[in-house]
């Protein structure tokens, strides 16, 4: 069943995700994307501006998943250590990329002067120009520095908005497989009485995964109940058979987003 | 710097995060009280319901951090694997902890059938009180069922009004450091400019860990300047010249939260 998955692994770098100052908006957008072009996001990493250790994370996950994307420290200050990890987990020279320190010139000469009364291309800046040798830009129109790519490595910003910009950028580079395909059932029933028929209903659908997700909403407990798949038709077989099941104990249910019996599926 | 630190890891566990449905609201709370206890979490990971994938993780962490914890998959559902998997990860015999069988039996029998016409401590909701033998429970007043403990790894709920109460359980077994302290400016001067003063600081200060968290708000750009460490005297002083210099760039600066130059720090 995961024989034909294009996998993906996120990491996302930085100090103040850790330390819980700012919340992560990228992972869940990102796990979206993904499935819309046949990725499947297999894990996430949260890793401190500590060199060996995003070193030895990129080293681990770019030869365990067919995609690695990080978020973060492409910045010009001097915690954004993003790019100089990437060249050295790859052994490359970390050097200023000529098209990129062109197009920042060009884009703060005639953009930031007017605006901010600041904004020369100085040392700080070109840091955001400087990557691994041979890397690929990842443009966009939101941020004047890129992101990069090496082999199977795509580096993107942190910020949400930059980071949307880049990813949308990457669209034709990468190759999917089928996307996943998904239906959601929110049951009113406690998850404990569930629990047994859902068991038994995963048993007979190996190829759907059916995941549970508790909810407790003004003083009713019950389940998001989420089958997914790549094969439709299997996935519709089971989405039918759940609601009966559902029926069957009597619980309150709603097909919840597009998907509706006999009606499947979304992606 | 690092050396008296206590560390921990946060292992996220669940493909419903992953697959961006669900969005983690546990991680940024878990990083703000371990720092009130003095413990830093040092990396986050993010992983889905396979078992050889939390096997592995859990057990190369539990070896590189003081602390792990997990969240997520300790329900009654066949998608609920966590416990199997520390006992696993362990090498313990995954067994009924007969306190919390009888807790649980207890809660359900007094609550649930008034409540709900169902709820007995079935086979499934019975999974919830197995876990590695000599496990310590980690008891809370939201949920029946209970978290536990193996060695260095705490394992709790992924609902977060559960695991909060898992993890106020937890206060009087961790043992932290210092705490760290924090100030936080908000300058409204592009990183771009920034970032060679700021580079400057940073070396006269290396006890002092400063961030720089850029914002693009109302049309306006800044950065989030942000000092943490142990010595609160060493961290007041260092704002006081992160202050001097931004007001030596023309920089507005807000100082935020309850610390103000002359008046540090957060916690």
């Amino acid at each position: 069943m995961v024989d034909s998955t294009v996998t993906a692994c996120l990491v996302i770098i930085g100090n103040e995700i850790l330390s819980g100052r700012t919340k992560d908006k990228n992972l869940a957008h990102i796990a979206e994307r993904l499935n819309d072009w046949g990725i499947r996001l297999m894990e996430a990493r949260v890793v401190p501006d500590v060199e060996e250790t995003i070193i030895a994370t990129v080293n681990e996950v770019r030869t365990k998943f067919d995609y690695v994307f990080t978020t973060g420290g492409i910045g010009p200050t001097h915690d954004d250590i993003t790019a100089e990890c990437i060249a050295k987990a790859f052994g490359l020279p970390h050097v200023i990329h000529p098209v990129a320190r062109a197009k920042m010139a060009a884009s703060y000469k005639s953009k930031m002067e007017a605006n901010y009364k600041s904004g020369q291309l100085n040392e700080a800046r070109l840091r955001m120009a400087t990557m691994p040798q041979g890397a690929l830009l990842i443009e966009n129109d939101v941020s004047f520095a890129p992101g990069f790519q090496v082999e199977n490595v795509f580096v993107m910003a942190g910020i949400p908005d930059v980071m949307h910009a880049m990813l949308e950028a990457l669209e034709g580079r990468l190759k999917g497989a089928r996307s996943r395909r998904s239906l959601t059932i929110k049951a009113f029933l406690p998850e404990g009485d569930l629990a047994g028929p859902l068991g038994a209903l995963q048993d007979e659908f190996p190829d759907v995964e059916i995941g549970s997700y508790p909810f407790h909403e003004d003083g009713r407990f019950g389940a998001r109940l989420v089958m997914s798949g790549i094969d439709e038709a299997l996935l519709e077989k089971a989405g039918e058979k759940l609601d009966q099941l559902l029926a069957g104990l009597n619980g309150e249910r709603v097909w919840e987003g597009k998907a509706a019996p006999g009606h499947c599926c979304e992606t």
